[in-house]
């Protein structure tokens, strides 16, 4: 059978959602896991998981396992989790700490760098050095790990790390705490599951308690000129009243406006940085969340003491992304890291880390259920809205339909994917 | 990959069952659903299921969920449940009443019509004319909707109408309401439960509750010519006692002889009517169930009010089928409706929906294990035999074995199917 | 899609664990069941599990039904669970007793020797003789059941016959009572759980009570000169202590030092019998448990009486083997046999059956848990082994390793596996 996938890609309609194949075929599938998450950075956790040497734990992404372990001082070092005498996995549980990496089969025994350094009754022969571990390229910005698992041939990190690196400092991300971390299993394809997360056309009909909180999707939602105009000048009195000697020249650079960013939709990834193949695609912005709100809580009232930089809560809200895979969006007391992890051609799972200040103690500074309520609700929300989508999708009845004037981020994102997958453009 | 269709029809040995292949294989359970279910007409329900404007209910089959509902007056439509937007389900719920159909993701919204009336922020040249839901034909004949998923391009249903119309208007189909609904999920292949439905050489072992109400079975069991001079004695004294002015003239004309059915066989399907693909294969006739029982219960005693035009119970049962899947069987006071629903290549779906007179009170005028007694208890039985027979068809081993002289209608069945299937026969 | 065997074969590294297809992919396993389970030897049971004339159990494998059934006096006949009629399982429970076998659906009626008997209502042309029960080869050797699914076509099984029976008599296998049975389901391919079977590389670290009992095990894990010597000295005392009148010549020839095995590997199956395809691969060896140890035992005192021609617990045990998938270890007290059952590409049943000698009394002469102890725990843990290492060889990042200097005989075994799926070298 001939490779499918250019005549899918010439039956693809612009600014039409994807062809039924890209969003159900398990062959597709496996394509996107070599081509997209085998070359992209990946945003795999906070340094808070692994604070000593020797501590561990297990990334898992597609049938993979990857071992996230910290070697001596800041050094990070990630491996598959495959052992290189007859394939055990090496670690059997989600997290650890060891001196040593031992199999629990044979034992054989690598260090924290990956090298091997025990086999039992090997053969004269045998030279150690050729079966170390299997390496993923690592990168710490901030506070948050990134693997790549392309390992040496992984693509320059370097642009994207000095683009972040200002907005993570700005909200103390590298000093953080993990408050609290949830798994939401959502029965679709990971391409529905990042398609729902880029856009905010569903919000006014499905997330009402997001409406509520971040007040410019309201503005969205109705679209009126007369809308539009009020949320510029909303956001204008923030800018206004922010403090100039709070942020560093270059995130208040990195502005929607300075971004070329419409400001009507503050959630957007910006145009992309580099081309295709070349490197990571990376976006950073702050703006308001909505007038009234000094964080993103039920009650627009802190939930958790201030991070970074800050001193007083000012209503705004930064977002970083890397790859649309690895994203972070903050407030002035807690951060949420998101992860999109898919496991088959039907099913994501998406990961949700909490983040608050390195010296907050639970039920005195912070309380969780206040401050998980936006993400919890509006991600459980949306885990419906994907799989009654991968339901509908699947159906011989659907066809591709247009996006939306509200719909240019995933209309982007598809874009961008069908260059990663397409075979005739090469790539790294 | 060569289509291996053709080479497994022509292996295929005539008057014996299928090849494994037919039974257990994914491509060609969706050359079934293609070539079969996606062309024919199905029994999907009663109208008492919607019974005002703007009550629908969700029909399941291979993957496909069908909106039907009831739009003014008597109309009642059917389409795919896939919003034409990004593809979402609309309706998520088993049934429901909306005065429109609004998708819960964007709030893409439907008429009753299936035109899409509603769709917020699309581009100043979107034409929402393109974009209603995709239809699928409807019929109603005397209360029992059938949908054709092929839609505009679906199948003459005229003179399959006209044949049961009679039969169903006799019973008081259109007037009777929904007493109980029964899903049993069966691990086989369609074909399989088709077949254990069409043929009662199984009977006599495995069903003897069935074979104390419906006397013709022990005869057919026995199959001596005694046995079979009883039984055509048996049927021309109850034909002699029937009322000659309760039944239409058409009704006493489609009675089995008149059909050229073998009456020791009064389930069979008669004759096809009509070609392979020119249009639905439909019977209808009336028997006696057995000497003594007034009506399809344990005991043979009513178990329900009269229906439809009788005065009296006359120990008569009547049997209607439309293209295989759509069935009917009615005593003089209660009906039940068989729906076949393939799912994947191993399992299908068996409804059973007993009809009662429409203003019959439960507990009062029927009590629903009575009522359901014959078909529950059938049916059950039936469900271990046929995912047994799949068991052993998934063997190696397995190789079709002759049909008996009392498995006529499977073997018709079978060859109608093998027409349906051809690649070689085109089809409509 | 030409076969992409050859290709596999060539890129297999000798002396390396395989390829990631060998291990994972779904038309591999198709082929080792084709090629290997379809061909070779399986012991399926012991005789005692049908005492009687009529007494019968199914055995399972790979999807298929296997009927084995005790015909009159010593014969024991199997059958594929396949009615010839339309394909039902005929036996529907584990086990049973019938004087003959009926098929629950049409009632078609087999003698306990396969022949159809009974078909009613045929037509007159139908052949009995033409539908009878299709059946496996099988042949009794002092008590252990062996079946053969390529029915009259089996590879001549006499050489392995003659050579085992001698250590079946020495335990009085034949006359054996099964006292328990446990089935262990393993989410691995039927050959990770063989190779794990076939080497004590992993015991030291995986295993603490199997070398407690078995103190070769300790030496092999030291490996040391020393360790070797002192095993050796230990096998040579217990060679001499051991009662010359018990043990048959023939027996005794086929001690470790005769078959050319070496003492450090008194599991290993010997050289192989006979070439690739022309025969069953056989072993057989008797050598010491452990030092202070009477049986395989926690305590290593007995724990059921005296088996066979043994007059003492003399610290010995037996192992016994043929083609791999059909193995018995024994002790003077009880006798353990081994069945390695595939399902899918990555699931296999492992199956154990404890015998005693068959006039033993539970609860009075032995007792349930203290019986089953040593393999239980064992097998337990070499579950939990097998499925990691299936995990880890599922990964992309999966490489075939060297075996270890402990590991010949899963070398051994990979060899003998390539020789019987090569489709270049033919076969039976």
């Amino acid at each position: 059978m001939p490779n499918p996938l250019p005549a899918l890609l010439d039956a693809q309609q612009p600014d039409y959602c994807l062809e039924q194949p890209f969003y159900a075929d398990a062959g597709i599938f496996e394509s996107d896991i070599e081509r997209i998450f085998g070359r992209r950075w990946l945003l795999v956790d906070h340094v808070a998981r692994i604070p000593a040497k020797g501590a561990w734990f297990l990334y898992e992404i597609a049938g993979e396992s990857i071992i996230v372990v910290r070697d001596a001082g800041e050094r990070v070092n990630a491996f598959f989790n495959v052992c290189r005498h007859r394939g055990s996995r090496v670690c059997l549980e989600s997290a650890g700490h060891a001196a040593r990496l031992v199999c629990p089969y044979h034992a054989w025994t690598y260090g924290l760098d990956g090298r091997l350094v025990g086999a039992r009754k090997m053969s004269k022969d045998f030279d150690k050095q050729q079966f170390g571990l299997r390496p993923c390229a690592v990168q710490v910005v901030a506070g948050l790990i990134f693997i790549n698992l392309s390992g040496a041939a992984a693509m320059d990190f370097t642009a994207a790390r000095t683009a972040i690196t200002p907005y993570l400092d700005l909200h103390g991300i590298a000093e953080a705490k993990i408050a609290a971390r949830a798994m939401y299993g959502v029965a679709a394809n990971w391409k529905l599951v990042m398609e729902n997360f880029l856009e905010c056309y569903h919000c006014l009909p499905a997330h009402p308690e997001y409406c509520s909180v971040n007040s410019i999707v309201k503005l969205i939602g109705d679209g009126s000129e007369r809308a539009s105009m009020e949320y510029l000048q909303a956001w204008e009195r923030w800018k206004a009243a922010s403090d100039p000697d709070l942020l560093a020249r270059e995130v208040a650079l990195s502005g929607p406006a300075d971004q070329g960013l419409d400001p009507q939709h503050p959630y957007s990834i910006p145009h992309a940085h580099g081309a295709a193949h070349s490197g990571p695609v990376y976006a950073a912005m702050r703006t308001l969340i909505g007038e009234g709100y000094q964080t993103m809580s039920e009650a627009g009232r802190p939930v958790a003491p201030l991070m970074g930089r800050f001193r007083r809560y000012d209503g705004g809200k930064t977002s970083v992304s890397v790859d649309y895979f690895g994203r972070m969006t903050a407030a002035n007391d807690y951060a949420v890291l998101f992860k999109f992890i898919p496991v088959s051609a039907q099913f994501t799972n998406f990961e949700i880390i909490w983040l608050v200040r390195g010296d907050a103690v639970a039920g005195q500074d912070y309380d969780l259920p206040r401050l998980q309520w936006l993400w919890h609700v509006t991600t459980t929300q949306d885990k419906t809205l994907a799989e009654n989508n991968q339901r509908g999708v699947n159906s011989r009845a659907y066809r591709p339909g247009p996006y939306s004037d509200l719909e240019d981020t995933p209309a982007r994102f598809v874009r961008w994917y069908l260059q990663q997958i397409d075979p005739r453009l090469g790539g790294a």
